[in-house]
């Protein structure tokens, strides 16, 4: 499981390299596709950096980015994503939609197909209500996240940011570190980084660990020391108290004290050790602000920006069959 | 009434095709333009299934959304319809409008119009707000529904389903069931379909029926079974809880079991009668999920396609003018 | 201080113009860079009264309005400003914001840094908040208010409106009138037009005018007759009932009584003194509706017109070094 994997090694070209029609996972995802939607989010890492931030392939095209459930930061990625690469975006906010008037999810998502959206990006807070969207319409659709269950650009774009640092995926040591029982952050980062054959570890209380999580091919740590200790990536992730009902929830000062990533704490992890957090970031709870702002060992920037270069990949990949590019219709 | 008007018998061209200004209701509508804006939206209807969606006709015109009470769907198909047309979209949510710092209506439409709007799309609360900011700005005023009083893009959409799916408007029999009293699609569908000599009835309760409807040339029925007799269109409304103020509020399963359209119920309208509904539906209130899902019976889903391509229609043509379009100038 | 400034007499180009990468406030301004982007803004405003409100130069460059506060027609403003440059824009509403996640105000201006704005406009709740964020970002800033301290944008287009209505600005009498103490629109227009050699006199009850506030080069009169005795121009302030925190709230009615601006009042300043006022408007607190309403006194209608126009000059300008335009560079 050391050897990296050749990024290229499948020589696939057109609807092959990408055979499927949505995203609403990295569940049955192979890895050499993963690795072709990092590719091809490359180009965009270097056109968001040049003077001219603008390419058409997507005019005349229309993205509906349905957001059930409120983020500030995904939408903005994504809206920024489309908006780049010339399409019309619309934003679909929760708070003033028809579900408010008793409408089904089903029938909205019909109404947003019946509008020939060319590609829907949803967020929800239901586990699955991306899937079930994903069969009832004809264009692409796109997960951004759908309660505990997945986010896939999110694991994208923590696998793009790790890859370019690191060199490559394979091998590596990863710790994923916190509140992984309600996060679909962990889930898709387990699913992405097993796949591309690193050794990946979930390291939190026993109260925030799912069961049997050894099943997804991670080794749990209940102890946050020794679950980093010569780890070359540590993710932290942020408390989810809105997705936890009943039960433990730690207070704010307790967390932090067991489960806060310190300068200390970090002394664990190999010397060149990267660290990453999906954001927003609560400092001082799940990381202290001098980890967080060590730029030569965090990359929690260039999460943000990785962001919007993969969601430009996944929002081109998806489309190609429906504009018709040649090897993709 | 049963000879249907052929829809180009004026020949009119140009402005005299369409003189109005603004679109603030169906009222005020002449049949033949009516018919040209039917006519007109085909062609988007035509686009928008296409795999480019975008014509720049619009390139360089501001539109503005103002809506002040919320919308989803409505709110995204005029986006989407002033998008593909190239127009700079640009909405303004009630919920953060200045109108809570205290701004009155007419101050805002001002703001508005000196921001040089070049179209502005409209949906208040109250009956009539349209209309008083019509008369305050320079540039042409669309109702997307103002109180109990007009919504006329949703019966444009409205007939212009019903006339591609039975071929003609003109002689059928429609039937317009539930709360016609609260409703501004019911008005405006009224207004529309006895305007394209359709023989129209309402359909509902008498708490739910206005008085004296009669005068608007429909025929009341308070009995739902004979309300729908032969009808060749049963359009459902749903239940507008939110404009109740006071009186009877039926229960939603009290409702269903007398008004709701079920299978057996719909048996007496014609076997080929289309099923309507402007969304968001109440699925087992005021119809039930067989009857809405029935594709060969419901246009539900082709109304809100129809939706986008006759706003992209109205806005193309209300601006023609202020574009120097030839014969519009 | 009666001799108008002469708008070019620096003969100054390129970034020697202009040669601030933000645009925090008015305070640091010399009045010929003042005069420079007013003189930059009559273009827009051209533009904006003629067929076509549409111009690339900011194409492919990201614009992000970062708005924590509410503001309806500033954002609206900015919008449709970015727009008719043909910049990428996206909107940041606060109540979708991570900050209600715990996320510090840093972390959101750097998260918006690393999706590669180019341009991000700010309004904020908190004076200095904006000047926080230039320091962590690699585009200009650009301040849409922040707290009491600024809302330079405001300053320019209200200069704007007094040059092109009075030819000049030096040597005027300008009398800024009502809640001073919590007005940054007071603050960014006392620096503006005291830099542009207009005479400017502070009018409101005592406990509404700053302490010392004649340190800023400003007469302050307590009576209000006295205040706009001859004055050239009068501009109204709104109550910004939402900023005072304890102490003297006046009722609406008790503060037209002796604040508003009535017919009758305005008879004390020149027979062709300028009416001006920001909005939103409390109409018959501030300032009575015949007076709004006077369209050859009152220019509220233009200044919000002048905003646009404004607020293009300032991001065509500040994004030139950005652009490579020649000069800028």
């Amino acid at each position: 499981m050391t050897t990296p994997v050749p990024r290229d090694y499948h020589g696939l070209v057109g609807s092959q390299a990408f055979p499927h029609r949505h995203l609403t996972g990295i569940a049955g995802l192979q890895p050499h596709e993963i690795h072709f939607l990092l590719d091809e989010a490359e180009q965009w890492v270097e056109m968001n950096r040049g003077k001219t931030k603008h390419d058409n392939r997507l005019a005349g095209l229309t993205l509906i980015n349905a957001f059930f459930e409120n983020s500030t930061r995904t939408l903005l990625s994504f809206e920024i994503a489309g908006k780049r690469l010339g399409a019309d975006v619309v934003n679909m906010h929760a708070a003033q939609s028809s579900v408010k008037k008793g409408e089904t999810l089903i029938d909205t998502a019909v109404t947003l197909n019946a509008m020939r959206a060319d590609c829907i990006v949803i967020r929800h807070q239901s586990s699955g209500a991306v899937r079930l969207i994903a069969d009832k319409v004809d264009c692409p659709v796109l997960n951004a996240g759908d309660g505990w269950h997945e986010h896939p650009t999110q694991a994208l774009l923590d696998a793009l940011t790790i890859r370019r640092r690191k060199g490559s995926i394979a091998g590596l040591t990863v710790a994923i570190c916190g509140d992984i029982m309600h996060s679909r952050v962990a889930r898709s980062n387990i699913l992405a980084l097993t796949a591309l054959a690193a050794q990946v570890r979930v390291v939190g209380p026993p109260t925030l660990l799912p069961p049997a999580v050894e099943r997804l091919g991670v080794t749990p740590f209940t102890d946050f020391d020794r679950g980093i200790a010569d780890a070359d990536v540590v993710m932290m992730l942020r408390l989810q108290n809105e997705r936890m009902a009943g039960g433990f929830i730690p207070s704010p000062r307790e967390f932090h004290a067991f489960w806060g990533l310190t300068p200390e704490r970090l002394k664990n992890a190999r010397p060149d050790a990267l660290v990453m957090h999906p954001g927003p970031m609560n400092r001082g709870v799940e990381i202290s602000s001098s980890v967080a702002d060590d730029k030569a060992r965090s990359a929690i920037t260039e999460q943000v920006e990785m962001g919007v270069a993969v969601r430009m990949a996944c929002l081109d990949v998806l489309t190609r069959k429906r504009r018709g590019v040649e090897g993709w219709a």
